[in-house]
């Protein structure tokens, strides 16, 4: 393998021969073009930098495919032959003979637009690469690997397009929900991840040695939510990771995964929770089909829709008569929905509504954690909900309950002791006003909305019982 | 202590009465009228919710200072008498008796405009108080209370207009860098903080029981940020917690923070990274001066200022000479600056180039990690720089290496096993573009912005060796 010094030299010229101070360099931060704007520029000198997508060594021309994060380019060099039809010395063409995919290089060269060019109507006549950093030339990973091997080799399996393109929209989908927040005034919270206790439940919980002690990575930012509550911040989110030591190998779950949290005070009912809740889905898909919409579809074979309001609400009890009544029973001896039954009252809706949305309203209490409120009238019930998407759990929302006398029963009524959570109880002891909120697992929205198969490919890097690494 | 459920009602009619899958109301998610809203809003019927600052039960009349996220408004109440003089039956004014410090609750009345009303140039005259949640009379807290017994307390130390505004100057600060990158076409990933092995250094590592075997807390997105390099995203950013078993208990560390990451390719240098470093803080103070300059001099005193461009850059060794100059001799072995040189050299730059921003560039090789790119004209010097602001480092940056022979090169000449990196030195076998970022502590640049004591005022729970809780 050639030294990829002997190509790439650095060209940054030290500011402290200018002066001490001031710097020698000022305004854009990089001056590259990107391969996405090269149709909207006019014929002439340019130069682009990516990586060694393809080579097409042909004995009259060669051509390589460049891509970066913004599309792809072809690269044309006519070789060069003497008047004797032999070829001639011809450095530029040996560099392109030996490039392997997934080098990165800077091409320097004329821009043509010629229609015939498939790929983007634009070619650019080599005159020069520069080679930043040379790749290995066996590529471990193909189309048809399998996920698992996929994941080993995750930084090539991002370079894909569409895996690409499955951040990009991640990024759209957060900033159009963070800009909803902030113009509506809500408080951005980074709540610890590392707790004292248990946050949700004593099972699936990670320990970790903490100098003399032991402590526990946040299954959520729950606790810490409610708090604000009492610290009186009125509207907060937090986009965060959260950690379950949850040893399942399903396509959904993950033993670190990022969620999605918002909680707000002075609510009536879960109802004003699942209205914020959709004013989110809206404001964010409406952004990502604004940005993103003609590459989904180009990508992925997918519509996107911005879901209408209201989403529909079905009491969970009535939902599961609903698809009692279809054929199916959920096979539990509790009062939960089970995911075949989630996907049946999904498709319930969508023949009936049109949506590909569903709250599935007031959970029985044996099914739901302490700090949710009960009815008024029915303790049996909660004032809580499942936001189910295209079939599948993405979030759980409800209205808490403040009253602390109220939730010191409740913790009692769950077995549990309301000692070990008097830190949390404190929050209630000094007002709280009423408030409410939801959870939503980041990855599951992604997955859901473009189709994937689970939830590694909505994940930058998957972590589960048996994947630590990269 | 009267039951709060015996004044409060739950006001929610729940959807099913109506119909089972349309909701019973929509549009704006709550309706309650922020108190900052008051002083624009015309006269007469009004409520507003929040929670009792302060009582004064006088014999004529009662007043309540009332506060919600937004600010704080009086509500009065003439008390009821007898023609003959004597207290006629009052249930209100029983009410206001009882209310404790910290109890929320709706209170609706008659707003009337009075410029002779030094808060806000209004009040309500009381019709009636719906409670909440009381709180217990007893307030744990106050003013001159130790930092420590605050931390214990510290959602009633958020009660605090000062320490509330800290996050909302937290939430504008990082809406105007997201915004920034998000404009510039960066991805927004969530790297893993569930590691195989170290990212930084072995010691001050976390380790969490992992099923059958070990994990270690992420200290740094270091290596997932590069290998977006690797994986062509070209530019990522990310905002999320950081661990660090630093057993220290100076003012200025924690053993989780939250970073703030960013990462570009095709840089030529350090120059590139400075350059961005620089948009993004003149981004962020200019948008957290816009919306709260004002209330930053009201409650902190402070002026705030926005930076110009460019910082000052002043190599490190160059730095330490000025220092020395200035009488003060850094006390270390190494090459390394110290918090007081740090200082001093802050003031040599406040002095002679009115800025609250350096740039000191071109640490040794020695001080620096092994994945810094070193000059090319001096294996001595690296490629890299911290950003001190008002005195206090809060940031380190650098061009990467990305040539994996001089890395492993660089990886050996620091005592350590490029056998244990492989997974790392993957992203560079396989190609990769010149690539450089920085790290920043969110916490710091808050605490330097408002020239607090230390990092805990800053962070919404701190967490250090003996603090784990709430």
């Amino acid at each position: 393998m050639r030294s990829a010094g002997t190509v790439f030299s650095l060209r940054w010229q030290p500011c402290r021969t200018f002066s001490r101070v001031i710097p020698c360099k000022l305004g854009a931060v990089t001056t590259r073009t990107l391969i996405k704007n090269l149709a909207a520029a006019s014929d002439g000198e340019t130069s682009v930098s990516g990586w060694v997508d393809t080579v097409r060594d042909q004995k009259k021309v060669q051509f390589v495919v460049l891509r970066d994060e913004s599309g792809a380019v072809q690269l044309v060099h006519p070789r060069s032959f003497n008047e004797d039809g032999t070829p001639a010395e011809d450095p530029l063409a040996e560099i392109i003979s030996g490039l392997a995919q997934g080098t990165f290089l800077t091409a320097s060269g004329e821009l043509k637009h010629d229609e015939r060019v498939k790929l983007g109507g634009v070619e650019i006549k080599l005159a020069a690469i520069e080679i930043a950093a040379e790749a290995i030339p066996e590529t471990p990973i193909a189309e048809d690997t399998s996920v698992d091997k996929r994941m080993d080799w995750r930084f090539l399996d991002l370079r894909v397009p569409r895996n690409n393109l499955i951040f990009r929209i991640q990024t759209t989908l957060e900033h159009a929900w963070r800009t909803y927040w902030v113009e509506n005034d809500f408080i951005e919270v980074h709540t610890p991840k590392l707790m004292a206790s248990a946050s949700e439940s004593k099972a699936e919980l990670f320990e970790v040695d903490y100098f003399d002690t032991k402590a526990y990575l946040a299954q959520s930012p729950q606790f810490f939510k409610q708090m604000a509550q009492s610290a009186g911040f009125g509207k907060i989110f937090e986009i965060a990771p959260s950690f379950r030591a949850d040893p399942s190998f399903t396509s959904r779950h993950a033993t670190e995964f990022t969620m999605v949290d918002s909680e707000i005070s002075w609510i009536s009912s879960h109802e004003d929770v699942m209205n914020l809740h959709e004013e989110l889905m809206v404001a964010g898909f409406q952004a990502v089909k604004d940005k993103h919409g003609d590459e989904i579809e180009k990508l992925f074979g997918i519509e996107m829709t911005v879901p209408t309001r209201p989403f529909p609400r079905i009491p969970l009890a009535e939902a599961k008569q609903i698809v009692s009544d279809r054929g199916y029973t959920v096979p539990r001896a509790d009062a939960d929905m089970d995911p075949e039954g989630e996907r049946q009252i999904a498709a319930y809706v969508k023949e009936t509504f049109d949506h590909d949305f569903v709250f599935l309203t007031d959970y029985a209490a044996s099914i739901r954690p302490f700090y949710h409120m009960r009815h008024a009238d029915d303790a049996g019930l909660t004032n809580s909900y499942d936001l189910v998407f295209n079939g599948v759990e993405i979030s759980t929302g409800a209205q808490r309950e403040h009253r602390v006398d109220v939730l010191e029963a409740q913790i009692r009524d769950k077995g549990m002791d309301p000692e070990e959570l008097d830190f949390y109880l404190d929050f209630f002891r000094y007002g709280v006003p009423p408030h409410g909120g939801f959870g939503m697992g980041l990855g599951r929205v992604l997955m859901l909305l473009l189709g994937l198969p689970n939830l590694r490919e909505a994940t930058y890097l998957f972590r589960g019982p048996t994947r630590l690494t990269p």
